[in-house]
């Protein structure tokens, strides 16, 4: 399609096989042709539209017109913007107000937003009336790579993120990159982590690519319209092969999380707020490459090219906070005993290559210690 | 293995290709050997044993000191008996229960009682970390024909029942119809309801056998053990066969539904309470059948077997009540509104097979009008 600087973008779709098998769109300026990515499903003319306070005032009456111009008959609900907006409360507020509007089993919900509003409104999808059709439109970065992708749909619990939740599969996942125009430089900077992360673990030629663009990635003063595109579909494309190796979470995902052992247990025990998700996940893959470093594992150069390629993104690669060592080491053991008796390492071998492992104690709590304590002002 | 009666019965192992994959087992006195079920799954030693507190009084004790002595370290939590139970409020207390003990992702909840009981802890297992293994030990006869197979899990919500919940599958469904001797006769009776509804929609030889023996069935007075796990197992494969074809209910599935449509109705217009759920199918598949006739699908001969099978077990077939005809059937009209703008009749054409149909409005409340209004005292 045309784009606002005359480059031409094709779609591009990944067909996931998961679910009932969807396709995963990638599609700048796809946002206006939302209409017809849903008459395309079948979709009944109802359809109940959700998003949050921030994407309301920039999005909801464009798509609201575009979808009633087309015949559909959108309805519309908005969650306060934030990660509290994850609750039992709102889910319980969401049913009520489908159950108002006599929302059938046929008729589709719409996430439009970042993770905060795929992960509890397609959790809302999952359970109301045993699942209707949910359709996802990510719209942060970290949502367009890696939130709207795996049909992982949850809220939060007092005790812990994510801890109800359900698989379930949309009908579809529309990522448009444009919409990443509007998104606030912080909550663009930390979706980089994710995708620096999946250089890192399984594609050194997508490492390379970032290495080579990142200025004008990291800026977005010309918003490289086609390398955007190719760099979203990209983190799709490795995410959708791992999900569907493991839709479960029973294996090979594991080596999603690299970077996310340290980075949850620094968000956790600074008390989410201070670090966004990708900023302590960035952290993370610091301290993991140090990790695998001293391991003897990964060389020292990859080191150095990872912490600069993050740097460079505007990410944090030392901490300078006021967290001490030993709590984020008392977390991890934490962690450790809730899923399953041991931690499991994602390690990097090479940039494009990782290992699930255990560590030794000593090594991890030498590296923690290191990481968390050095370069306190 | 030997009953109580010295008959010798094995268990009957029906593979469900659903789900993941697993298997449903009917065991006279499988009960005792629930530990080495589990032992056969690998599940860890630590289980979530979930009753309501009828059938806390009647087992937990035996259960608890088996899994005890078999190395398993069963923990036990009970919910108020009663459909009261589905509930959002008892959903976040099993949460918070599970929570505080810290369970994990590979550890197996067990759903030992009714439907109540399945349906509510099942989806509890279905969303507490996206899902943990769930064992489903169903106890009534409603329960293991029926409400234990085919993977619907969920709760009630003030607007109606059903409202939330989830399609999520077992890791194993144990029916041990030896559990059935302990249930008390008003719920005994009831499910034969659905036993019935199986003979007419896919099984004309089950409904011979039933004809047969309905005198042995319907008493226990001296269980019939060989011919009760027979019939379970039968349900079970019947049930088994419709959901692997459609599991998600977009289908075929509807034909489970026959007596549902009026038994529904009556169940919510007399308020849930008067009737229990199968007593309401027993006088809705009367009314279908009544329904069928008039409409020339379904001969006077045949109706009148249904209908005396169902008296034979002791089921109502004759209303008898204050609900008006016009209040039944406006809500019919409401629940149309809300699956999808017309109601799919269940109609039988001979016994052991139906058809799925629209009906004439002219029709339907003509019977309607007739089979509440008649027999009023
Ligand atoms: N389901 C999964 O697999 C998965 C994976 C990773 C993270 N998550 C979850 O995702 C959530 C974080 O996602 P997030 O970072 O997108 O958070 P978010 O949804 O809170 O979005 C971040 C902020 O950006 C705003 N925003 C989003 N898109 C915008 C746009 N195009 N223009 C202007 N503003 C925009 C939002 O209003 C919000 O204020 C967390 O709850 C996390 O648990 C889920
Ligand atoms: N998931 C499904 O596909 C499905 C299908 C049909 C019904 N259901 C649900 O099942 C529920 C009804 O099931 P139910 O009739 O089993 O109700 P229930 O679980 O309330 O059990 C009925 C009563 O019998 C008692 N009981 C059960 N087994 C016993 C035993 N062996 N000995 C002594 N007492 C025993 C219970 O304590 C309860 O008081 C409803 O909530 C209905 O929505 C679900």
């Amino acid at each position: 399609m045309l784009t606002g600087s005359g480059e031409q973008v094709a779609p591009i779709v990944r067909h996931v096989h998961a679910g009932e098998g969807y396709d995963a769109v990638v599609d700048w300026g796809g946002l206006g042709h939302l209409p017809q990515y849903l008459t395309q499903l079948g979709l009944p003319p109802r359809v109940f539209l959700f998003t949050d306070s921030n994407l309301q005032k920039l999005y909801a009456s464009t798509i609201i017109a575009k979808l009633t111009q087309a015949g559909f008959e959108p309805q519309l609900y908005v969650v306060p913007a934030g990660e509290a907006s994850k609750s039992q409360q709102q889910l319980s507020a969401i049913y009520d107000w489908l159950l108002e509007q006599k929302a059938e089993r046929r008729e589709a919900i719409i996430a439009f937003g970042g993770g905060v509003v795929g992960d509890m409104v397609g959790y809302a999808a999952a359970t109301y009336l045993r699942g209707v059709p949910l359709i996802q439109v990510p719209t942060s970065l970290l949502a367009q790579v890696d939130a709207a992708i795996g049909g992982k749909t949850g809220i939060n619990h007092p005790q812990g993120k994510n801890l109800i939740g359900a698989f379930y599969h949309p009908r579809l996942v529309l990522a448009d990159p444009a919409t990443l125009l509007t998104l606030p430089p912080r909550e663009r900077t930390e979706g980089w982590a994710e995708v620096v992360k999946y250089g890192i673990i399984l594609d050194a030629e997508l490492f390379a690519l970032l290495e080579e663009h990142v200025n004008v990635l990291s800026t977005f003063t010309h918003p490289p319209v086609a390398l955007l595109s190719q760099i979203v579909a990209r983190c799709i494309e490795l995410k959708v092969r791992v999900i569907e190796e493991d839709e479960r979470e029973q294996g090979r995902r594991a080596i999603l999380n690299y970077g996310h052992t340290i980075g949850h247990a620094l968000e956790n025990v600074s008390g989410y707020g201070e670090w966004l998700h990708g900023e302590a996940v960035s952290l993370g893959m610091v301290a993991a490459a140090a990790l695998a470093q001293a391991a003897g594992m990964f060389s020292a150069d990859e080191v150095l090219r990872q912490n600069r390629l993050l740097k460079a993104f505007g990410l944090p690669v030392v901490y300078q906070g006021a967290v001490r060592a030993q709590d984020i080491l008392a977390k991890i053991q934490l962690d450790k005993k809730v899923v399953g008796k041991r931690v499991r390492w994602v390690m990097p071998k090479r940039i494009g290559e990782v290992v699930v492992t255990p560590m030794t104690d000593e090594l991890v709590s030498l590296v923690v210690t290191g990481f968390f304590a050095e370069k306190r002002p």
